[in-house]
């Protein structure tokens, strides 16, 4: 079969090859692939920046934000042919660490994990691929054109989960979200923000394109004109951090309410330093009995949470979010950076 | 009586001077003060820094770290005369917050709370005063010399009691402590984390005088060669920060291990700024589910966890931590730093 597939470590080495088509191991399922969503990692690993092949291997199969149809389903599975099927990301070691014994690799401590389509394993870009039952997560039939926003909905369905559980330790009622980005991460974010009935701000650069709509249309506040201006009189409770641009991380700590959460989302790049008045924000941080969180990644729980977040979705909206769908064979032009794009996605061919 | 008290905002103010007796009102506790810590509040409030008098008074008895031993106690109310006895230092607004109105003014949104010996309630620097008995917590008779040490023991068990609840937002099963700041909060700090079972390393600046061997009889290790050489090949779960340094705050969130939390406890002015590689950060903090928390104060149920650590702890190393103690009358002398000062403490008449 034909695969989207990448050399690990080479830049420009992206390529629609073909591949021996997977046989499912005992137990597993086997599935028709409909749609692959593309991300930053995605084209961080076609840079050669990121990634390892399986072993043994030059070429990794690409792509960890799958949508498929179950074509067969071992009995006792939980599955059944014709249900919509997305997979979890990441798979412990054989020899697992305490987090991955209790299953949560999102949360492992030795590194020694493997990832779908990033970190030997291959991955979900390919019109045929096979997925243990443990790590699938069924979906309602309504998102048969969106469904493969469950992964980044995974991630921002843990940091709301980190989120909530930190803000737990102590009394906890918050009002007000700031989501800052609105890329596929933070639309995502402001979702499930206002699910939760909270007053939602999102803050971005841009001023028009189809962001500030799309904030609009969830009954949010979208805000361009940078941060301090966006929280004026109105400090946000919660900031869900999807830039991973410094001066916006060290803003949202800075400028959040008493009490309040930061958690932090978005993977930036090492090596530019920026001068912070590190004595002001420890202090503020201390006297506010304020929290910054990371989270990356997600485990199977918040796949499942997320997979109630996008059924309860406006699917027009969710739909929205899709700028660009390209068939397999031209699969390159999905890692083009083009004006108002959010989320782009590549067809497998399975409907 | 005699009492220790100050005119806030005024450098230079702090006096021994006559002030009327309290009687208690209904409900309330009489205490003889036995003794009282002195700390870096107390200090900022004497140079003018910080601080408030009670509403229509000028000056303020200072004071928060108390110890006294109760002369008459309501029937009911718990306490019995001769109870060793502390006070707790915040309370709520009579318009509480949702912290305040949950018992939590530690955690207050409103920043409308009162603190006694800090802002606009008289403190505990005096030979009686008054205490309502739901902010009193009593004490292990063992504790008649040591247990002035109550209040910060309290900040110190407030931040691990924070820490614990953050951690197990996910599994969590620490082995490694490591304390930046050998003062009275840093080594408290240890006591509660060699109490935990945890490997607890302390890291401080001086490399002789009282702190090395206060931290070696809790058996725990000793670091005076900075923070990279502390924690190399042995990354910490856990940071309890009591510096309130830059350099360490951040050294602290870029060295700890996956999953690890930093708890942030010291009070540092703002104004002078430092270089941070803020992506860096960002990304090590995103991928490794790390977490920065604030801890301040500590309500009454962080007094009962103190007591408890404090009756489980060595009598004879609480008391190495009282490095002098001073007469009421000549309590200036409290607020001179001598080297291998680690807490000095105001004697008030009682015993």
């Amino acid at each position: 079969m034909r695969a989207l597939t990448v050399r690990p470590g080479t830049a420009g080495s992206l390529e629609v090859t073909d591949v021996p088509e997977p046989s499912p191991a005992d137990g597993e399922l086997l599935v028709d692939g409909i749609a692959l969503g593309i991300c930053g990692t995605d084209k961080e690993i076609s840079r050669g920046e990121y990634g390892d092949p399986p072993p043994g291997r030059e070429r990794l199969v690409l792509g960890h934000e799958s949508l498929g149809r179950v074509r067969s389903a071992p009995e006792g599975s939980g599955f059944s042919t014709g249900d919509l099927v997305v997979g979890v990301v990441r798979r412990p070691d054989p020899v697992p660490c305490g987090a991955c014994a209790h299953g949560e690799p999102d949360m492992c401590r030795n590194g020694r994990y493997t990832e779908r389509g990033i970190t030997g394993l291959d991955g979900y870009g390919s019109p045929v691929w096979t997925v243990e039952p443990d790590y699938a997560v069924k979906l309602d039939p309504s998102l048969e054109r969106t469904g493969m926003l469950m992964e980044p909905t995974s991630v921002v369905a843990k940091a709301w989960e980190q989120v909530e559980r930190v803000g737990e330790r102590a009394w906890f009622s918050p009002h007000r979200a700031l989501i800052t980005g609105a890329g596929p991460i933070g639309l995502l974010a402001a979702l499930l923000a206002v699910q939760r009935g909270l007053e939602t701000h999102v803050l971005d650069v841009v001023s028009d394109g189809p962001k500030p709509e799309l904030v609009r249309a969830l009954g949010a506040t979208y805000h361009h004109d940078g941060l301090e201006n966006a929280v004026k009189g109105a400090e946000p409770d919660v900031v869900i951090e999807a830039t991973g641009v410094s001066s916006v991380v060290f803003g949202a700590i800075a400028h959040n309410a008493r009490y309040g959460i930061v958690c932090l989302t978005g993977v930036s790049s090492g090596g530019r330093t920026i001068e912070v008045d590190g004595g002001a924000l420890n202090r503020e941080i201390v006297l506010e009995n304020d929290v910054v969180i990371g989270s990356v990644n997600a485990n199977r729980r918040h796949f499942a949470h997320a997979a109630d977040a996008l059924a309860r979705a406006d699917a027009d909206w969710l739909e929205r979010l899709v700028s660009r769908r390209v068939p397999l064979e031209r699969a390159a032009e999905a890692f083009e950076a083009r004006e108002d794009d959010v989320k782009v996605v590549v067809e497998l061919g399975a409907g």
